[in-house]
């Protein structure tokens, strides 16, 4: 394909933005034409904090358009099928970010469109690209742990978002879990049998008023054994909470968190360092930049989607299963989840 | 009473004679009178390394003597209660290896003996009296993290014990796991509600043959949904795995592994240090040795047991808890266990 | 002014093609109009590679200009002075690498004819803007750590240049350690009263051969007897050694070595994780955009310059002071060397 | 010779306190025999805490006793050599605290003493003992750091002794420094060439006013070309500063300050862990059994001393060149020093 890649981003909201800026100031191979988002004042807000000019409300001028190669979507999640559908028909290559939706009817729906129109999809979990989990997806392939027996994921957020994002997130294991889920999927690969979810209502009444969890500790097993766990919680007072570790016959591997400065302070209280990294895009943001340069390279050089919709799928699948898990306090098999499509 | 506190080993096995050195050379306030074994070497060795002339086989001949105030029972764990049952008889204080034993029955009727007799009883779960998980301990009775929501625990030894030792010992969850469990407590309290176990067996076939699993992950959930996992395993490349986290409102605490030594060696190959203690005689010397300096200093100032019987009965009750999760393929009440009783 | 800074990079070698690069893609407020150098075929990649089809070989062509505001220094050091007052003369804001020059004279000289000019000038010691050393300069300025007693510094290459750099270098104290006594004036200020060196030639004779040495220790006395130790070296075995202490009445900070990531391996032989950063770019990408972005903001807002030539003056008195005494093997007063001007 | 080794521990104070309780207590192969004094509550006092009942006031008569096999000397450091050369006189091995003198003349008549009798004689530089300073000096000698181009020595006491201990002590350099020079001896060998010192007051003025001083960088230079730095300070917030690093041609390995507890503790403010040891005694205890159990073993087992007279000698060598140097203000060849005797 001819180069640039020429990107849109649709839905100029916090992530649509971060992409946006992405594009303009961190994928050479690629070129931002234009912003759309229902609300023109955002459209036009993050046009111009990218130094374009290019921007609208319209998604069908926006798919109609042939100086258009390709969509970031980034809309809100429960407009992500329909969009997905409407721009593969249009025949665009498509980022999309997490998740595809929350049902697995609209999601395999919504793939199949994809690959009826033969377009390159790729899901927004940006963990992938982060070089240290990299590192852990390295020391597993090239055998330096052996075979994995276990994997231990701790994943909190510094805190809430609004209860109104809440009520429609799908709950912490599609909206939250659902990142570390997609781990489990890079690590593990897709072999899972069992979920098993306990979790409970710590952080903030109010998440708890509206059905949700805000504290949970999920347990899968694998087909060979393997025993994965992941806790969760949406307040850490720290900052951010993301790490990751992987222990097996051979040895283990682990990713502690990460700070925006390396200062070691001695006093007569303590020795002690600034606080890990609080904002999701600060921690992440190289892993952000290289998951665009991932979609646009393998575009543009015909590559396979680093991230497929296959692959995107299964933790929805998993976090469907947590969810019944606690609802049933029992363990769950990843089949009845599946056979439910 | 009368210092220093005369105490005799019983058992010479490789716990007893820890034990027996650790009264010579490292509690002043106590004096190691005689080892008993029912083999007669084994007692005679470790009484000639420990420098002391008096040895012998005979459990009732040590109980009936006047110069003997408080035995250490370091025997085959099958043993314990009907010693504590003889030694509270002859109202000796009792220092006791963990665990008390693998059933509930016998546990309360050795316990009972203990109380007619009002003789100090302590068990030997020494973790308990390590400085770094006092630490943990501390920051949450300070209030330093705030409410604990969540506690992680990874306990793995660097090898698995005999088949013929595991074929006796309960199984990894009343054999291993029971220090966990323990911690648990120490950290945590009793208010355990469910307890959900998965497990596997990774390590080596022939602890499967034995009905036993050797590669674990439990969650407890309490009272006030505070959430804890214990990783478990039978085997580490790196040695020794022994670390704990607790996790609250206000932050976390946690432990990581122990080295022998602190040097950190930086070549073209990687930025390094020597693995972590191998042995847990090692990791744990000085817990071991403030475990019976903690228990001579109840004896003798007439303080209350540091580790109380009706404290090493509920790491019993958790580890039932969790064969029988196990086996049912469910989480399992607390509840459904204390009732068997 | 006007945005965006219209910037001409001068010289098109592995320093100036990153400042250009950073220009293009990481400082918003700057644009790059051209890029110069006396070979063509290097001014050309460089353009092309930032995607600007302006590039030349000749200075006074790009000094009349009008569109262009501002040039970035990035020529061998031996020319710096010379375009410094050509630059100044023609009105341009001036970014220079490091060093201003190695004669104090020429310095002098250049700096008369920035200040006539009033035109700003900043020196490229891209340190200051790392945030880690930042930091340490905040617990100073903080009172963090108290009165400052003691800093210690140790910076070592990953490896030699070729000789032939080496040769008109300046020597190890002008050419390396000259970032090291910037360091100091950064965090300790100018009142240096005396500096001594030791060193040797340890990682390769041919250094020796040309009257260099590669390995040398440095201490300098401040007025109010604060000492600081410099560490250097032009060969290390684990990358990019670059680590910073300052110990002070209250207590110390410290940085130490960056990493490309975080994950730690632990296996049977070692607990380890990969080696440091190896190359100074890689280790100091951050902080090369910082001081491009501080000069932009500087020009266009009005500010001081964030490294004035005063500031970039001292840490050549303070190496040409090592130099002598390292040639007269004795401490050297700094105002020997003041006076020498 | 005939076990155990029968020790009179000379000198009551906390030094030598603390070596009769670890003869009891940690040295299975040696047996306390007495404690001498001048103060006898002093020598009363310890030998009751050590649980025997001889003790006296007479230098002489513990030497007449033929059951006393070694003295550890642990009197003030101006009474050594006399005490040396009668006890050597008697033939007794001999343990003495460093330093053997302040004068090089009093050192090597004492030391003629103790050849002429033929009698073992080990000085008390502890830190050789430690495990992971023996960690270092291994990976020297393994060569896993090649060959060592520079070695920095931090070492800080949390505060100042008193005044009058000061008055008497030899300077910082005779009395502190003395170990980082038997460190820099233990690590690189005897073949120093020059030696830098250069210090200030910034602890207390009370030291000043006594000719004394409290903050210090010395530059040792060797033969080979490796510089070695140390620095030191008589005061500490966070506790007891200890750390050495070696940087070699194929790596470095370096020690880290110890600590209590491995406790980290993360909150909104930092993650911290509690300040290290911050007493020496408690830090260098094991090294401290550990050189006892040594010179036991080396008598007993007719081995070498594990630090010989003349090993101990050249830490003062350095030291008064140290003195020479800061005096002189310049630095000083270790040849003008031994040429003065």
């Amino acid at each position: 394909m001819r180069e640039p890649l020429r990107i849109a981003v649709l839905g100029a909201g916090r992530i649509g933005k971060m992409h946006a800026e992405h594009i303009v100031h961190h994928v050479p191979r690629a070129r931002l034409v234009s912003v759309v988002d229902l609300h023109e004042e955002l459209a036009q807000a993050c046009a111009v904090a990218c130094g374009i000019d290019d921007y609208g409300t319209s998604l069908s001028s926006i798919l109609n358009r042939s100086d258009v190669d390709a969509v970031a979507i980034c809309t809100s999640s429960t407009t992500h099928t329909e969009i997905i559908e409407a721009a593969a028909g249009a025949g665009k290559h498509i980022f999309c970010e997490k998740p595809i939706d929350l049902t697995l009817e609209r999601i395999d729906s919504a793939l199949e469109a994809v690959e009826s129109a033969g377009v390159l999809f790729q899901v927004g979990f940006q963990k992938r690209f982060d070089p240290s989990y990299q590192r852990i997806r390295r020391a597993i392939d090239n055998g330096e742990i052996g075979t994995p027996y276990s994997v231990h994921i701790a994943s909190r957020d510094p805190a809430p978002p609004p209860i109104e994002f809440l009520r429609t997130s799908g709950g912490l294991f599609l909206d939250m879990t659902i990142h570390d889920f997609d781990m489990s999927c890079f690590l593990m690969g897709h072999d899972v049998m069992t979920v098993y979810a306990a979790a409970a209502v710590r952080v903030d009444p109010a998440i708890g008023a509206i059905g949700d969890v805000d504290t949970a500790t999920i347990v899968l097993q694998y087909g060979d054994g393997t025993l994965l766990t992941i806790e969760n919680g949406r307040s850490s007072a720290f900052g951010y909470d993301q790490r990751v570790e992987v222990f097996g016959s051979k040895g283990s591997i682990r990713v502690d968190n990460s700070y925006p400065n390396t200062a070691i302070l001695s006093t007569e209280e303590s020795v002690r360092r600034d606080v890990p990294y609080h904002f999701f895009l600060d921690r992440y943001k190289g892993a952000y930049i290289e998951e665009l340069r991932a979609f646009t390279e393998a575009v543009l050089d015909g590559k396979p989607s680093p991230l497929s919709g296959k692959e995107a799928r299964m933790p929805v699948v998993i976090g469907l299963a947590a969810k019944l898990s606690l609802k049933a306090r029992r363990p769950v098999e990843i089949a009845e989840i599946a056979s439910t499509v």
